[in-house]
């Protein structure tokens, strides 16, 4: 079993770095907060006598050497970066407990036939730089990396210089790499594991994501002296268009989701009618054609919409994948080690895109996951217990060291 | 008669500073910009002239001595700040019309009985810092000098501080002038008079304004993992208000009118549903009971939303004033100037607030309009021909002439 009590300490230790203004974290990918979380998780890889690799995209990678000189390694990891109002857990708990897993297998005094490799993904949240999960994207052959490196975020930075600036871009070719299986623990960022008492989810799916970037233009104007009927409201558009987002989700019950986290208003002035409205509409379902129907009545009743109005709308999808079936020898290692480890635990689909889901496309890939409370994540006050984690890190423990074998 | 090409030089020369980047303006007030036009108009009615005065909101008054001691000035101006995505004659207009009635006595060798002080009132437009007409509001009573200079702008600096890092906080204590009338000529804002093809808006009344920021509290959460019936979408509730705000606006045809130009949601990020959004409604109608049944109905439509959603949500009013009826001598003065220069005029009910509204509180005051193309204003596009500022200009100079009398 694994250290509890040193996990606990190592993830409220790195919450340190990047501190949020509600008791979570702000630690966003590629800024000097991020390059410090960095910098102190090599540290202890480096004290757990790992070797640390860093690619081009700045995906780190800490290797235990194994037994096998011919054995492709076991993958193991998550990532370090947080939302703007992030929780301490969301990624972190999944490379620190692959770390864990590094520090209780010294602790014993175990080779693995495979080595272990802890990584920490680049830009998972995908506020920053859409999209999410950009860098183990890369990694898939999913992006090119001059595409990577281009997208910018709010201030017009580039990824590729932000990289650079934090010194965190490595020499490594990315993808390079062959896996003989990718695992990550991870918050379930929902409510089911935790209302059904269950210690452990067992990860078989990942629903799909599609995230499309509206642009409605109209007409800056003043609102006091512009009369109701000459107006070309950008912002009213908007709003209309949001509410038939929230109504194309519910319409695909149970499972499909659907909101706008991103919203940004033209010249953003009192007094001014927005002549131009940007947004980013994120639904997601298990299901393809589910996600596909969203994606076109969205395109349908926006045009609709702006169309009444006398206005224009234009759509880029900026992030999106499709829904994930893991590797079944790997849920299966997960599953069995819970079992036999006595955590009660269930199937899950998971409700958010996760690293592993691109992996899964390169490599025999599954997750653990474990709950949080009231399922709340990418909120400052997300949080779990101490045993909780426990148990997800050693369950991650037991199926990785079987993967790797002894 | 003015010197139109004189006056159209100076509205170019001071576009120059801050330009937008549509071939506007972003002058903001108590910018670094903010300054440098300021220090260009001091320099222009040094030159033509006059002594400057400078008070502790940052308002000048730039003086032409008159030939009676004992006769109080007569005032004319307006603004030099301006919208971030605004026009180059909001504002400037009135406040460069005033120096070329400066400039005019001076090639005529007239002297007024009266001393004439054109005036540039300091923070109309209330983007940065609301509310609009903020320093002319201080000068009329209408707020306390401490509060002003506590506003913030969007960074959380205050205009106090920014007035002194400028350098334009001056000595003289607000409000002490007294004056014998006030004129303000500024560009319609809106379509009538263009439509109608008259030369002048004679300005009897101007419409009251609400500014109510509107802060829905819902819960910051996972885009993909949060359930349905789960969500507390603070973005959504202000969707389905913004939608409220348009519908009763239309209800009082033809003349009241609701937007929302200013809209934050936060985090802002592409995977986590709105937890707060914070918009502005500025609601305006020529009838205080208009007004005050809009603010009332927001409150309530606004507090029926949240409620059915099991969010929650609170009002500032960050703004407003109620509706103006100028003084019934100074309109005369105007209408019988277009009369005599033979321009054709009509009477005007003013659609935005202007610094005219506060001070006739404290002075006899009124206003002059010239059409501006499509109505069309707080836009970068916004546009007016030479010959509408040249006959606007005159008719402030003889309605100015008569009243401060030769
Ligand atoms: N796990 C997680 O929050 N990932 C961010 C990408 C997403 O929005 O699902
Ligand atoms: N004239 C003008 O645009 N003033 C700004 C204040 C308002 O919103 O009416």
């Amino acid at each position: 079993r694994i250290n509890g009590e040193r996990l606990w300490d190592s993830l409220m230790e790195m919450a340190k770095i990047g501190p949020g203004v509600a008791g979570g974290n702000n630690r966003q990918t590629v800024t000097d907060e991020d390059g410090e979380g960095r910098a102190l998780f090599q540290r202890w890889c480096e004290e757990a006598g790992c070797s640390m690799g860093l690619d081009q995209m700045g995906n780190m990678f800490a290797r235990r050497e194994g037994t096998d000189p011919d054995a492709l390694p076991v993958y193991v990891g998550s990532h370090l970066d947080t939302q703007p109002t992030g929780g301490k857990y969301d990624g972190v708990l999944g490379v620190l407990g692959g770390l864990e897993i590094i520090r209780t297998l010294n602790d014993l005094g175990i080779k693995t036939k495979h080595p272990i490799v802890v990584t920490n993904w680049t830009n998972e949240e995908g506020t920053r730089f859409a999209p999410a999960m950009l860098s183990s994207g890369v990694f898939a052959g999913m992006h090119t990396q001059d595409w990577a490196y281009a997208r910018e975020d709010a201030e017009g930075k580039s990824f590729g210089d932000e990289l650079q600036r934090i010194g965190w871009r490595g020499e490594e070719e990315v993808g390079a790499r062959k896996m003989h299986a990718f695992f990550e623990l991870h918050i379930e960022q929902g409510p089911i594991l935790e209302a059904e008492g269950k210690d452990i989810g067992v990860v078989t799916h990942g629903q799909g994501l599609s995230w499309t970037q509206v642009t409605v233009t109209g007409k800056e104007s003043h609102t006091g002296s512009t009369p109701m009927p000459m107006r070309k409201n950008a912002g009213l558009a908007m709003a209309r268009i949001l509410e038939k987002v929230d109504e194309i989700a519910w319409s695909h019950k149970p499972h499909a989701v659907g909101a706008a986290g991103h919203i940004d208003v033209y010249p953003n002035s009192r007094n001014v009618i927005p002549g131009k409205a940007v947004f980013t509409v994120d639904f997601r379902s298990p299901d393809l054609s589910v996600i596909q129907d969203m994606e076109a009545r969205l395109r349908t009743e926006a045009q609709a919409i702006v169309g009444d109005m006398g206005l224009e709308v234009e759509f880029e999808k900026v992030g999106g994948f499709d829904p994930v079936e893991f590797d079944a020898g790997c849920v299966a290692a997960v599953r069995s080690a819970a079992e036999r480890l006595g955590y009660s635990h269930r199937d899950l689909i998971s409700g958010a895109g996760h690293d592993a889901c691109w992996i899964n496309r390169v490599a025999p890939t599954a997750m653990v996951m474990c709950p949080c409370v009231d399922g709340l994540s990418h909120n400052e006050a997300e949080e779990i217990s101490p045993d909780w984690a426990r148990a997800g890190a050693d369950v991650l423990f037991h199926a990785v060291v079987e993967t790797a074998e002894i």
